[in-house]
């Protein structure tokens, strides 16, 4: 018999092979497809299996539900979403589900019941590459969509929500109450593989700010103007993406600075770039930084363009406040990771997740495993038998914590 | 009676009005078009009432000549173009063809005759807006193009030198030897209008080297991947450019380094770029000048791509030599500027011209005047009746120094 210090652990081959089993459903899943309705029904299959009841809400987010012995009490609830991007990915989402349901038949195994019930929530629309937004089934669960919106929305052939639920919604209310909510993701970022870290305690996600920037000088002949009567406006914004690579270092470890789109007007071999407009990305986990940020690279911007003689508008494309996680829910992360001893690292989501929603809605967080790949590559993300195992451990742990105080 | 230093002059009112009235002929002129014909037509009777005659080569050069004292001497011959840009000009070409007419008049008028002929060419097809490449009728005049594939050359519709010259060809041949030749042009950069100089003795033509650079990096998710785990091709490329724009500054006052392209693969706002590819416009007035310009790149973006960890590669899309022009010939201009005490400075030409196929042919050079706005701007350029009478008075002199030895 092992000591009361020993973790209860998951079956780290069961859940492997759980998630090479839903990746058979097609890697490529788009919200509400064929392909989406077949992961869903595979998971709905081993969810009674393991004993849980299962049903909709409204818009279709699927809730898997293991009774606790407090029968009034707010769920713990964990979840992530089980449509892809196109080209799909075996862990992106469906280890967040995956690893709540290997939660649950651990807890079967062991024979123990938590104090509150548990759920496994499925969020539909998460990749958003069918129904804009990205994340729509947790945001309108959250209230931050109205439902008849949600529903109406359409995808690029003008179907919409509605017609794609097809009888998959069901009667669970929007907005009940949930006393917590733990997500686990594949990291999307090289952070925790550069770091040889298995586990990601994520502390919140990223304030993002998005600029526009347009920088007008004067079009000339490249053949016919001497260097000193120029007013080359691509000299000038090369200029400037240095010096935001100078102001990022200032921002370390967190801050991130990106362009990620750079165009000339009327771009030609032989001619001196007139006016060329790019984009700054600009990101931070604290809200205070990122004004900063933003007010500096202002600064930096009107400088060179003064400097150089050009002339340089700035517009604030987009912006969006950093979501600080629970610290009740980060505490019982880091009591989890205690008790396994796996190493870890503090670390923000880079990218948007179902947690952020909830977040607003009930005490929220997120555990990171590593991933190999980026996204943005179009390359199968990767991650190991060890990394899903070891995570769905630390969900375990957390959860077991908050659904039995 | 005038003095003996006091030089000819021409009646630049008369050359301005000729420039006007041509300008109504439209002032988009695409080569061989009914607009053209109708300038060609104009220029025509012009001659014929300056008492010169007219004939064509078999690509449609047209040329107009003055009988000299030396009947079989070969002539001196100005010239320059009548088609125009899309967008139009009053002076691109037509100034350096009707300075070559106001010669003619006000020698006729001072009763002058030369001891060679005099001629005026008018060449087709200078802007190479209709028929590829620019320049070609000089360059078949000069045996550059073989006339069958001159005649065969086919614009965007399908039609076909041969069939827009539509009896415009003649019986003069091609490669006929000239004493000299002389070309007056608006300057179409900002040099001598910035220097306030109505005078530019034009030198040569510069060399060209086009490179095509490619910078490799990682892409990845903006958000996820902390700047120092990044291989960013846009900061690469930025910090290249800027590295450019300081190799330039050891090449002055002649050196131009324009990047006028610059493209990132698959730009998003929040991808960092994975791949950049830009171009590289070198120029220089000396041969040996341009190829260390070019060694110096390849040079300069190996090291920013070996300090980022990023990949290079470097390919020279096209290459110019530099064309000198000949030193009789700015002897002569010398000569003729310093008779009239016009200011003036030295300068070389940063667009292609017809002279520069002249140039290998037979002794050439050219004459710049002020010119204000570029034709890249697609404004329209100007020149003053002061910088249109002075550079003529320049050509007459020069013409007059060449025709007489």
């Amino acid at each position: 018999m092992m000591g009361n210090n020993m973790p209860l652990k998951v079956n780290g081959q069961r859940l492997w092979d759980s998630l090479i089993a839903m990746a058979e459903m097609g890697e490529s899943r788009p919200a509400l497809s064929a392909e989406d309705f077949a992961a869903r029904a595979l998971f709905a299959d081993w969810c009674h299996q393991a004993g849980m009841s299962l049903d909709a809400d409204a818009i279709g987010n699927l809730y898997a539900r293991r009774a606790g012995r407090d029968k009034g009490a707010s769920p713990v609830v964990m979840g992530s979403h089980l449509d892809t991007r196109p080209g799909g990915s075996r862990f992106d989402g469906s280890y967040g589900v995956l690893a709540a349901l290997e939660v649950v038949r651990s807890l079967n195994d062991a024979d123990i019941t938590t104090s509150r019930p548990l759920e496994i929530a499925v969020w539909i629309n998460q990749a958003g590459e069918r129904f804009a937004p990205a994340m729509l089934g947790s945001a309108t669960f959250c209230g931050d969509v109205p439902l008849l919106q949600a529903l109406t929305t359409e995808d690029g052939r003008g179907t919409s929500v509605a017609t794609a639920l097809s009888g998959h919604g069901g009667d669970l209310p929007l907005e009940r109450p949930f006393a917590a909510y733990f997500e686990a993701h594949i990291e999307q970022g090289p952070v925790l593989e550069q770091a040889g870290l298995p586990i990601g305690i994520v502390t919140g996600g990223q304030a993002i700010c998005w600029l526009d920037v347009e920088v007008n000088g004067s079009t000339a002949h490249a053949g016919t103007t001497p260097m000193a009567l120029r007013q080359d406006a691509l000299l000038g914004a090369s200029a400037m993406i240095g010096q935001l690579e100078k102001l990022a270092a200032e921002y370390q470890p967190h801050g991130l600075v990106t362009v990620g789109q750079l165009l000339i007007t009327a771009a030609a071999r032989n001619i001196i770039p007139g006016q060329v407009r790019f984009t700054v990305d600009l990101r931070h986990p604290q809200d205070v930084q990122i004004s900063t940020m933003e007010q500096q690279t202002r600064q930096v911007l009107q400088q060179v363009a003064a400097q150089r003689g050009l002339d340089v508008s700035i517009r604030r494309h987009w912006s969006s406040i950093a979501t600080p996680f629970d610290s009740g829910c980060i505490a019982a992360v880091r009591q989890a990771v205690a008790a396994l001893a796996y190493p870890h690292q503090d670390m923000v989501s880079g990218a948007g997740h179902d947690a952020m929603n909830l977040a607003r809605h009930c005490p929220s967080t997120m555990i990171f495993i590593p991933c190999r790949n980026s996204p943005a590559q179009h390359q199968a993300e990767y991650a190991t038998l060890d990394d899903v195992r070891m995570g769905a451990d630390v969900l375990l742990g957390a959860v077991l914590l908050q659904a039995n105080n």
